[in-house]
């Protein structure tokens, strides 16, 4: 056997929710852990430097098993060379979560993998140190390492991540109003490969001063909202002058859908992450989840799109299923 | 007598705080109330509809006595036409705030006619009216109304607001962390005339999206300190990329001042509003506020700057110190 301060777990089964990035105006920064959908990982250490990657068959979705075409190889990659001691793994994937639609299907795996990985090999890592290794994975799906899905995957519920002058810096929101419930509509349609890499290229590099105040006064009220649980502030902020004007052309009926989503009731919507699947944020206790997501269904109809609907919340980051010694 | 709605008092004396806006990123958005210094404002319905402003005899600093050409006065012309029932009302000031220096000497005295006036009116206004009024003040100073320090002044401790598409958006937090302290450096300095109105024009109209990202971070970060009573994280977000820059110039000594109080342990330094005043934020708990009192004090010196100093703490509203029936 290699040489670790190994504990005595072999393989270990983790749920890794889906998250939805953004929020508006928190481009890069913003990230909501998802209770649906999420994938099933079950990683397994081995005895040689190997990097295995396998979907399992029940899986609900394909990604490439190259490892190092695969954000959770990447993470694994990146983690045994640092602490592996000589151990490889396998990484068996069930995926949930559609990739490409912008609900942090990549982040997830990679989650899933730094969280697994840190147990088998009993590394404790600092919460900071996982989410910047998961980050690495990000590369694969994103051409750059961003953090906002996979602290939203590792953490759950909501949190805000930035790269700072000294480390990470980070606010993880556990305590989510009960009655915030979202709806996804995700539209089926084809996703461009790269798509995520062409979201990032179509944003404007310089911005109106007046926007950037805009987008600062939005970001900090949904904050305040998630920090003091008032659903209302957080929808004022979901207000985005910046990147949803650039990427709306991105997502087939994205004025309709919004238009129709606030009409019936959302007190917020987005484009989840890079897109094409929008977010709308509703207060239960105020509006009826299956108004939104009718009209939500519908606004996609009449660009001409079928969409699919999840009525989901906010939930917690990656956790173990099961484990085996 | 003039017909209205009228309570019994006659004449209201409140005490108006100074105030400390934008906190670095939250240009516009954030302001802090101060405990220290303060206004004293009187205001006296008269039966005909002058408007008279007066400096008290006691007062510290001098300000326009022709009332309109001072923020109390065009707050009192608007209230009194919208609501006054033919009232009008001497104002009296002595002011404890330095005008000119950023720290909210024109949002104090607005603030202060707007509660007052709601007060002997007997009004009842909203919160988001009173500050909308108020606002009209700062366009004296200004030019233009904004709302970071009347809300502040009005509302005390931290609040974010901006001029939404449906009114104001508006979140007032009140329960300060108790550690937080405040060190105020005010360089002794002649105050350009028109110095808020030059402070703004000499803001970029376009910043890089990198640093527009980067302010909503911070922002992000300021309120949930703030939000969760936080103050390291609050120290992590009062990092500004895009208005301080442009501004340092205007402040002798900046450099040397903000680094010069870091080092001596404020966990944040920024221009307290468009300046020259420099605050300063300290967690009490781990660093001395007289310690950093005495960098900033330094750091103005090798400016050639001398400084006054006043160590505060967040604070609470405009309120009543005497009424007379």
């Amino acid at each position: 056997m290699p040489s670790t301060r190994l504990g005595k777990i072999r393989s270990l089964q983790v749920r890794a929710p889906a998250s939805s990035a953004n929020l508006g105006p928190g481009f890069d920064i913003f990230g909501l852990g998802l209770e649906e959908p999420f994938d099933v990982v079950t990683v397994t250490l081995l005895k040689d430097q190997r990097i295995v990657l396998k979907l399992d068959p029940e899986t609900k979705y394909k990604v490439p098993e190259i490892w190092n075409e695969n954000s959770a190889g990447l993470v694994a990659d990146a983690l045994l060379r640092n602490f592996g001691g000589g151990f490889g793994c396998e990484i068996r994937v069930r995926k949930g979560i559609p990739p490409g639609y912008g609900l942090g299907s990549s982040a997830a795996d990679a989650a899933a993998v730094a969280f697994a990985l840190d147990h088998l090999l009993d590394l404790h890592l600092p919460m900071n140190t996982l989410i910047a290794f998961a980050a690495k994975g990000e590369v694969a799906s994103a051409g750059v390492p961003h953090f906002d899905n996979v602290a939203a995957a590792l953490l759950g519920y909501f949190s805000a991540i930035r790269q700072g002058t000294d480390g990470l810096d980070l606010v993880s929101l556990t305590q989510i109003p009960q009655d915030l419930t979202l709806c996804l509509g995700r539209p089926l349609v084809q996703v461009p490969p790269k798509k995520t890499g062409t979201a990032r290229n179509i944003l404007p590099k310089q911005v109106p001063l007046s926007d950037a105040i805009w987008n600062i006064a939005s970001a900090s009220l949904i904050m305040a909202g998630f920090a003091i649980g008032n659903i209302k502030l957080i929808g004022q902020g979901m207000q985005d002058k910046i990147v949803e004007p650039a990427r709306s052309n991105m997502v087939p009926g994205y004025d309709r859908v919004r238009r129709a989503a606030l009409d019936a009731g959302a007190v917020g919507v987005a484009i989840s992450g890079a897109g094409p699947t929008m977010l709308a944020l509703i207060d239960r206790g105020k509006s009826d989840p299956r108004k939104v997501s009718k009209a939500i269904r519908e606004g996609f109809r009449k660009a001409g799109i079928p969409c699919e609907i999840t009525i989901t919340k906010p939930g917690k980051g990656v956790c173990v299923i099961d484990d085996v010694v």
